[in-house]
C-alpha cells in the first residue's frame, strides 16, 4: 500500500501545496516513515527527478493526444487552432498533478531533464511555426518566443488560481483569449 | 570591502545563474569565507529574504517611476498605455538583478513577502483596471488576471533570454506586443 506510486502521488499533492516541502513533510504526507521513504528515494532530488520525468511524459502525451503532428502535417489554420486549444486545455488539466514542476529550481536545472524539455519545446515550437505559416499566428515573432509565451501564461494561470484571482472554470477561456487575442480592447 | 551590500550583489548574480546556489557557493561568489557570510546572514533564507525585500522595493520604485498613480488619475487611455509600456520596460530592466526572485520557492512562500507582493499587485491591478475603464484594455477579463498575465509574461521573457531564444534587444517589443496584441495574425 505504501508503494512507490502511492508515495509519488502523495509527494505531488504536497509539493503543489508547498514547493519547499522536505523529505520529512513528504514522508508524513505519504503516511510512511522516513526510513521507508528513503528505501524508495535516497535523496529529495531523486524523488523530484522521478516526478519531473513523469511531468515530461505527460507533456509528450498531451502533444500526442492533441494531435500536434497531424495538425502540423495539415498545414491548415483551422486544424492548427483546434489543436492549440486542445493542447492548452490539456496543459491546464495537468496542473493538479504537475503545477509545481513548472518552476521547480531543481527540475529547471537538471541537465537530462532540461535536454528533454528542449526537445519537447522544439515539437511545440514546430506547431506554433506551422500556425504562422498557415496565417493563424503573427509571423513577426520568433516561434521560440511563442513557445516561451505559452510557458509564461501557464505560470500565470497557476499563480492566478493559487491566489484565488480567477475561478478554475474560467481558466481555459482566459488563457486562450489572452494568448491569441491579447489584452487590448477592440 | 566584503560589506553586506557587496555580499548581496554577488549573491544576486550567483542566484540568477543558479537558483539553487548554496551558502558555500554564495560565499565563494562573494570572495569571503563561510564564517564571514554567516556573520551577515545566519541562514540562506535570511539572505534570500533580504534580496526578496529589495526586489519588492524595486517593484514599488518601478511603479512610482512609471507614474502609475498619475496614469490612474488621468483616466485616459493614452497616458495609461504610455505608463504600462514604461512599467514593463522597467520590469525587464530589473531582470539582471532580480530575475530569480520571480519564481524562487522561498520568496513565493514567506508570509510577509507574499503579503507585500499582494499589496503591490493590487496597485498594478488598479492601473490595469483603469486601462479597462479608459477603453484601452479589454473589459471582459478580471483585472487581477491581467496582473497575473503580466507576471507570466515576465517569467516567459526571463526564460526566453536564459535559453537564448530571443535577443535581449528585442525583449521589450516582444513582451509589449504579445501582452497587448496577442499572437493571432490579423
Amino acid at each position: 500500500m505504501t508503494s512507490r506510486d502511492a508515495i509519488l502521488a502523495a509527494a505531488q499533492r504536497c509539493l503543489n501545496a508547498d514547493a519547499r516541502a522536505s523529505m520529512t513533510d513528504l514522508a508524513t504526507a505519504a503516511g510512511v516513515g522516513r526510513a521507508t521513504l528513503h528505501r524508495h528515494f535516497s535523496t529529495r532530488d531523486e524523488l523530484l527527478h522521478e516526478l519531473g520525468t513523469r511531468s515530461l511524459d505527460r507533456w509528450q502525451q498531451s502533444m500526442r493526444g492533441a494531435g500536434v503532428a497531424e495538425a502540423i502535417a495539415s498545414g491548415q489554420a483551422g486544424p492548427i487552432e483546434a489543436c492549440l486549444r486542445d493542447l492548452l486545455s490539456r496543459y491546464l488539466a495537468d496542473f493538479d498533478d504537475f503545477g509545481f514542476t513548472l518552476t521547480d529550481p531543481y527540475l529547471r536545472s537538471a541537465p537530462d531533464l532540461m535536454e528533454r524539455t528542449e526537445q519537447l519545446s522544439e515539437e511545440e515550437t514546430a506547431l506554433l511555426a506551422a500556425g504562422q505559416r498557415a496565417g493563424l499566428l503573427r509571423a513577426d515573432l520568433d516561434p521560440r518566443w511563442l513557445s516561451s509565451a505559452v510557458y509564461g501564461i501557464l505560470v500565470a494561470a497557476r499563480d492566478a488560481v493559487t491566489f484565488g484571482r480567477i475561478a478554475r472554470r474560467d481558466l481555459d477561456e482566459y488563457v486562450l483569449v489572452t494568448f491569441l487575442e491579447g489584452t487590448r480592447a477592440r
